[in-house]
C-alpha cells in the first residue's frame, strides 16, 4: 500500500474534536490502538514483532541480531497534532519493506522497523521517552514517577496498558543490535520548500529542553481583593511569556504553549500558575544562557508581585550533529539531496549518541507542524518512501 | 444544630484533591448531593420544600405566599473554593429557623429559605445563574446554550440532573412572593477585621462583569518555527494580563484567573488562547472605561503579533446600592453594626433590582475567599445566625 493509503487506514484513530487534529498519547487508548494496528501491518509485511523492555515495538525482517539496519519513528502525537509527525516515518518504513520484498530484495543484514513510545512527551512531559529509556539517558526510577494531567504515573499507565514498568531502563541488548538508525520524518519547517526539494537529509538538531516554572502567590476573590493586597502569580507568569520572546534572539527559540493557573476560576485570583518553557538554541552554552535570562526575568517578576517561583528541568538534550559520513552517504545515494538542520527533537537524535544515525525529511507544503495544518503531498510521501527503500537496500546490502 | 455543626455535615462533599478546597458546580455530582442534603435538612427544620422552574430550591415556613420574608444563599462553589462562601448563608438560615422555632416564635408572614443555583458561574460562566433566570435578567435561550469545559450545555446538564430546561426563564410567580430578601454571607475581604466587628450589613456591590477574549494565531512547532515566522497568541494574552493590572486603578479591580491555551502542548505554539477577564469598578462608566482600556491594549498586542482577537461579554451587573431604609433598619436592629461595601457579586445583588434586599456579612479572619484559606470562626458564625434570626423575626412579625 502507498504511504498515504497506510496513513488513511489510521485517520480515524485519536481524532481530537475539541482541539482539532490528533491527540494520541503514550499508553492511552488511541496510542494502544495504533500499536495494535502496527503489529497487524507488520504481520502483513511478513515481519516478526517483539516488544522491548521499554515498550518500544520492533518488527524484524530476518533474525534479530547485531549490525541491524533499523528504521522507524513514533505513533504518538502532541495534543491536537497533525497526521504526519511520527506516523509518516512508520508507514514509510512499512512501504519501503513492501517495495523491497516485492522486487525480491534479500537483505544481507537484519532489518527492523521500530516504533518508539511517547516521542512527543505529550502525556508525561519528557520527549523521546522510549528511546531515552532504552539508551539509558533517562533514569527509569525518575521516569516511572512522572505524572500526566490527571495525576496518573507512568508506572501505573504502563502497567494498566499491559507492560512491566519494573523492566523499564537501559536495554543494552536492544541497543547492541542496532548497526545504524534511519528515521524518516515530515519536515517541520520550510527548508525543503525553499530548497525546492521533496526529500532532504538532516544535518543537526538544536540543543533543546523543557523547564517547568511554578509561581506561587495567594488565591483570593477576584472582586473583593484590593489590588494592593494581591500576590497574583498570573502576573509573573505573563512576564515570563514576554521575557521568553525577548530572550529568543539569534536563531534561538523560546515558547510557552502550556500554562495552567490553579484553580482556574474566572472570579478567582490564582494561587499557583504552572508555566512550561520550551527553549532551544544552537548549542549547550547558548541554550543555558537563554534559559538563564528567562529564569532571571521570571524571578524578578515573581519578587515584584510577592510570589515565589521554582524551576524544574523536565528534559534536556544537547545539540546533535548527525554522523557526517552517513549523512553524506545518504545524500549521495539519493542523487545529492540537500542536508538541512532542524529545531525539532527526534528519537534519531537520542540514538545518535550511541549508534550512527541519520534522518530523511519529507517536504511540508505548509511549513506547519504540531498542528492540524501539518501536511505532506502524496507524491512527496511516495518519494520519501522510495528514498528510504533505496537507502535501506544500500545499507542492508553492503558488508 | 450550630452553623459550624451543619457545615461539618457537608465537609466531605465535593472536596477537590487537585486544587485543594471544594469544587461544587451547578448540576454536577457534588452540587446535586448538596441539594439532597438541603432538602433533608429543611425537612428536619419542619419546612416544606419546592423547586422552582429555574431549579432554585425553596423551603417554606408557612404557606408560600406574597410578602414573604426570604433568606438563603447558594451551595455551589468556585473551582477549589472555601467551605463558607454560599453554604454559610444556607446553614445560618436553617439555624435561625431552628432557633425561632425552639423559642416558639410564630411568623406573621410566610418565611422561606432559598438555595439559588450556580451562583459562582463556576461551571457555565455566568454568575448568579439561578437568580438571573428567575428575575429575567438573563435570557433563558442564551443561558441554555452555555457550555461547560467539557462542551456540555446547560440544557443538557439540567435535563440530566432531572430538571426541565424548557421551563427555565423569568418566574413572575416566584418573584411576586418575595417581600424582602436577606442573604447572610462570609465577608470576602478585611472590612470587618478592621472594624473589629463579627457582623456587618452590606451597603453596595461594585459594578462587575466577565469578558472572554479569544486570541487566534497560528499553531506550529515550538522548536522548528523561527521567531520571525510566529503568530503566537500567548504573547497578546500575556499582554492582556499585564494591561489588566495597569488599568485597575482607583479602587477598580481587574483579574485574569482563567487562561486556556489550545492545544496546550509544551512543544507546541498555541493556535488560540482564551482569556477570561473579571473586571469591577465603582460604577457603570468606570467599569466600561476599565474594560475599554484593557480591550484596547489587547487589540494592539494582538495586531503586533499578527493575531486576531474577539471579545465576548459573558455577564455584566451594574452597581447595586442596597435598599438604604432596610440596611439602616437591620443595622439598628443589630445594635448599630457597621455597613460596608463589597466587590463581590451576590444573588442579593440581582434581586435588589426587584425587591428590597439586604445582606449580613460575617467576619473572615483571613480576609481570603474563593480559596481554601477562607474562614469564619465558630463564634462569629453563631453571632451571624443569631443576628439573622433576630432580623427575620423582626421582619416576619411586623405588618
Amino acid at each position: 500500500m502507498t504511504t498515504t493509503g497506510l496513513l488513511r487506514t489510521i485517520s480515524g484513530v485519536g481524532t481530537d474534536r475539541g482541539r482539532g487534529g490528533y491527540s494520541r498519547h503514550g499508553f492511552a487508548k488511541a496510542e494502544l490502538e495504533l500499536r495494535d494496528w502496527f503489529i497487524a501491518e507488520a504481520g502483513w509485511c511478513g515481519l516478526d514483532v517483539e516488544v522491548d523492555r521499554n515498550s518500544n515495538i520492533w518488527a524484524w525482517w530476518g533474525d534479530p541480531g547485531p549490525d541491524a539496519v533499523v528504521t522507524g519513528s513514533h505513533l504518538d502525537s502532541v495534543p491536537g497534532g497533525g497526521a504526519f509527525d511520527g506516523p509518516l516515518g512508520v508507514v514509510s518504513a512499512l512501504a519501503a519493506v513492501e517495495a523491497m520484498r516485492s522486487k525480491g530484495f534479500q537483505p544481507a543484514k537484519p532489518l527492523a522497523v521500530v516504533v518508539f513510545a511517547e516521542e512527543e512527551g505529550g502525556r508525561f512531559g519528557v520527549p523521546c521517552l522510549g528511546s531515552r529509556l532504552l539508551t539509558g539517558s533517562l533514569d527509569p526510577a525518575a521516569a516511572l514517577g512522572l505524572t500526566d494531567n490527571s495525576g496518573v504515573t507512568l508506572a501505573d499507565a504502563a502497567e494498566t496498558a499491559g507492560f512491566d514498568p519494573a523492566a523499564f531502563g537501559r536495554d543494552t541488548e536492544a541497543l547492541s543490535r542496532i548497526g545504524c538508525f534511519i528515521e524518516l520524518h515530515v519536515e517541520q519547517g520550510r527548508g525543503l520548500i525553499e530548497l525546492d526539494a521533496p526529500v532532504g537529509v538532516a544535518s543537526s538538531i538544536m540543543a533543546h529542553g523543557r523547564w517547568r516554572f511554578r509561581f506561587t502567590g495567594e488565591g483570593n476573590h477576584a472582586g473583593a481583593t484590593p489590588i494592593a493586597d494581591r500576590r497574583d502569580p498570573m502576573l509573573p507568569a505573563s512576564q515570563l511569556v514576554l521575557a521568553a520572546r525577548r530572550a529568543a534572539t539569534g536563531g534561538a527559540r523560546a515558547t510557552v504553549g502550556r500554562l495552567v493557573p490553579n484553580p482556574g476560576g474566572t472570579n478567582v485570583i490564582a494561587s499557583t500558575v504552572d508555566v512550561w518553557l520550551d527553549a532551544r538554541a544552537e548549542n549547550d552554552a547558548s541554550t543555558r544562557d537563554l534559559v538563564e535570562k528567562i529564569t532571571s526575568a521570571a524571578t524578578v517578576a515573581a519578587a515584584d508581585e510577592g510570589c515565589a517561583v521554582t524551576v524544574t528541568e523536565e528534559s534536556y538534550g544537547d545539540t546533535v550533529i548527525f554522523d557526517p559520513a552517513l549523512r553524506d552517504d545518504l545524500s549521495r545515494m539519493l542523487g545529492g539531496v540537500p542536508a538541512l538542520p532542524t529545531g525539532a527533537g527526534h528519537d534519531a537524535g537520542v540514538l545518535a549518541a550511541h549508534v550512527p544515525a541519520a534522518m530523511l525529511f519529507v517536504r511540508n507544503p505548509t511549513g506547519v507542524s504540531h498542528a492540524p495544518a501539518e501536511h505532506a503531498e502524496p507524491a512527496d510521501c511516495e518519494a520519501g518512501a522510495v528514498a528510504l527503500a533505496s537507502v535501506l537496500e544500500h545499507l542492508a546490502r553492503s558488508s
